[in-house]
């Protein structure tokens, strides 16, 4: 089953993070078993979307009973490699990049940002919720062991930074800048456009009243 | 064809705002017509997708001409009505409440913060980004003309806080706190979890290394 990881349909790759910070909760708590019902309400994905996905990691659910949340947990540690570590690097300590270093993904998480940069020299030198920010200028000195970067950074720096992350091995990028940037085929880029959310949330809310749709 | 707009499949809708932004961005330019290969080559989608996208709009377009950019501007200035302006309410001034303030979708946008509203007594008052900053405790006397909100409230203020927007009248929320919040179904609720996100994209570099997706 775990060899067929990859056949996942990106869709529902997309949920697993979601799944697995939940079913981690419910195992805190002490719960041994959930049905897709209650997923479902909690993490507003229809019930149907959800027994089909969990079909794809062999899970199946029992009528009466649900799905197994230690067995699933199990799965989605594997799957996710909540065991290995993936240490991040923040560039561009801003409003947001400072948002994201505050928040510092602490819980049921597999990332954690390690360092930041920026090219004010009145914030170098800084810790920001335990992480000190270095001068975007020793960049390339600090990111042997980074393999993610979360980019904060004005427009107009956006891609001569991508540039530089690149060449330093760097090999996923989250972009919060509204720059499109462009980056080789072996690099992964997920960009996260807030006016496009905002302008797509309010496109939703026209044209489609009922909230009847899987998760988006 | 415009009474069938909402026969446009979600994936496609998502698309429309950054199709908008980037043709409006050619247009000032001055230019006339424009390729899916120029177009996905810019904004990451790949072209099998721009094109069956545009088919929906009715906009076919001619080989070796591409398609028009006006005309295109003209039915998704139409479609996302960009002429009807939005109005927004950011409720939380932390580090990301104040980002988007100072950012506030200025480009290409029908949609912008009009107020913000806080808990702490030392930000009531101050004006960031053009926006004045009221008490939360006045949420309820300053929301007649506004329609969405985006919440960037500490998790355990998420849901009280959704509660009251709902019975002030709010129909949208973009919700950047990392609780799921429950709304009736008349309500349109999109959410970005920060660390779903870092933690989806750490999942697909590893099981997806190639970018031969769709834009995600």
């Amino acid at each position: 089953m775990m060899s067929n990881q990859h056949k996942i349909p990106q869709a529902t790759a997309k949920r697993l993070p979601l799944y697995y910070r939940f079913l981690n909760n419910l195992h805190i708590q002490g719960k041994s078993r959930v049905s897709s019902k209650e997923l479902s309400d909690a993490i507003k994905v229809d019930s149907a979307t959800i027994r089909r996905d969990f079909s794809y990691f062999g899970a199946l659910g029992k009528k009466g009973y649900g799905y197994n949340v230690e067995y699933l947990l199990g799965f989605f540690r594997k799957t996710l490699d909540q065991d290995e570590n993936t240490p991040v690097a923040l560039i561009g300590v801003g409003n947001l990049g400072t948002a994201f270093l505050n928040y510092n993904f602490t819980k049921n998480n597999n990332t954690k940002i390690e360092i930041a940069f920026d090219a004010d020299k009145r914030k170098v030198g800084n810790t920001i919720g335990d992480i000190q920010v270095h001068h975007i200028d020793e960049l390339e000195d600090h990111l042997d062991k980074i393999s993610v970067a979360i980019l904060t950074v004005p427009v107009s720096e956006a891609q001569n930074i991508t540039d530089r992350l690149v060449d330093a091995g760097i090999s996923g990028i989250l972009n919060f800048t509204p720059a499109r940037i462009t980056v080789p085929d072996s690099i992964r880029v997920h960009h996260i456009d807030l006016a496009v959310e905002l302008q797509s949330l309010v496109y939703f809310m026209k044209h489609y009243p009922l909230n009847d749709d899987e998760d988006i």
